[in-house]
């Protein structure tokens, strides 16, 4: 079995959402599928440790922001690779409450639904919530963010719950010179450098300021290591 | 709501095949999706009025051939809008089995995948199948079809079972003189032409070969209608 045909399937790139009580948390997720069209629902996948299933299956409710392209890595960063045990990861976060209540993200997004609970499947690692929709929101027109598009792109990285998540060491081989963060695996190209972040290309790593920090988690140089 | 708004999530395009006895059937699909890495499972939703779905039933396992981008709108049109109770799919199409005797593309695919169902979730109109990964191979290298490239770029059409069908009439008024498909909503767009089948852009409906057909469901110039 080779592992690589599973990164065909195609992906777009969402925040699911959801509350518990007063609470409010969400997360970054890739399987988010439309099952059926009378009634509308949907399907989201999401990794049974994590804070956001805890909301869901006590809330029943959930929220879909679809990331436009544009999205920064730094939200990626924030609803990805940190946990809501940890971090508010809405400080900072433009949003507006659904009709459910649970947050809608309004920045860097193309649309937003809500959807009710009618079904929670215990597939081993994951639950998978299939809602019916209740709302959806189109923000604004824009293209959708993909998996591919992050992965190759962005140079984004996968955090350990994820469905797609592979623990062998990434094949980035290329060229000298790439660091990698120890926490989340990003990896600095010192031939894309960190335009997000006024980081030009062609920018070695020895050479990026004292203070700048992974730009998908947040640690800082002394967190890198040479990739082999 | 803003049905809208559920046309933002991003999809890929696969055939999904399996068995029955020695009968063999596929389908487009666009909802597959790796659940979890440990074991390496995947999901599908398919509808239940499909043959597919009711092969898959029988023989508990499923293949996945995930479509290159450069697949031609005639293959999606015969695994997408034909049923396999009326014409055998596979007639003159390249394929291989797997091991559990699903069929895997060879043409037009970048990876395959077979998979034995472990569990089937009822979700209304399309079953959920949950299967674990028991092979897979990547044929060739490439960029996957995804659902958005084959609506914008193809102009591709959406069958009454899919699940994002929308039963509302479509909205391509820009211009005069497309000619729909009253069997499949395919819409000919003189503008674009149908290149894979040798008619230049710019050529008006009128002028196309009498035995020009749908390049998607194979229909004659009969069945189009002037669009609205």
């Amino acid at each position: 079995m080779n592992p690589k045909a599973l990164h065909k399937i195609s992906y777009g790139l969402y925040i699911v959402t959801s509350k518990k009580g007063d609470q409010i948390n969400g997360q970054v997720a890739n399987t988010v599928f439309q099952i059926s069209n009378d009634p509308t629902t949907v399907a989201v996948s999401i990794n049974k440790q994590n804070l956001t299933s805890e909301f869901i299956r006590d809330s029943k409710v959930f929220g879909v922001s679809v990331l436009a392209q544009e999205a920064p890595l730094s939200l990626i960063g924030r609803f990805g690779f940190k946990s809501g045990r940890q971090v508010d990861k809405f400080a900072g976060i433009n949003y507006k409450p659904g009709i459910t209540g649970v947050p809608c993200l309004t920045d860097h997004v193309l649309a937003c639904m809500e959807a009710e609970v009618i079904q929670e499947v215990d597939a081993g690692t994951h639950h998978i919530f299939i809602g019916k929709v209740t709302g959806a929101e189109v923000l604004k027109e824009g293209i959708a963010m993909t998996y591919a598009y992050y992965h190759q792109i962005k140079k984004g990285t996968v955090p350990q719950t994820a469905p797609t998540y592979t623990p062998q060491k990434a094949e980035r081989m290329e060229k000298m010179d790439k660091y990698v963060c120890n926490l989340c695996g990003y990896v600095y190209d010192p031939a894309t450098g960190d335009p997000e972040n006024g980081i030009a290309p062609d920018t070695p790593f020895e050479k990026l300021p004292e203070d700048w920090v992974c730009p998908v988690c947040g640690a800082g140089k002394d967190e890198f290591s040479k990739e082999e």
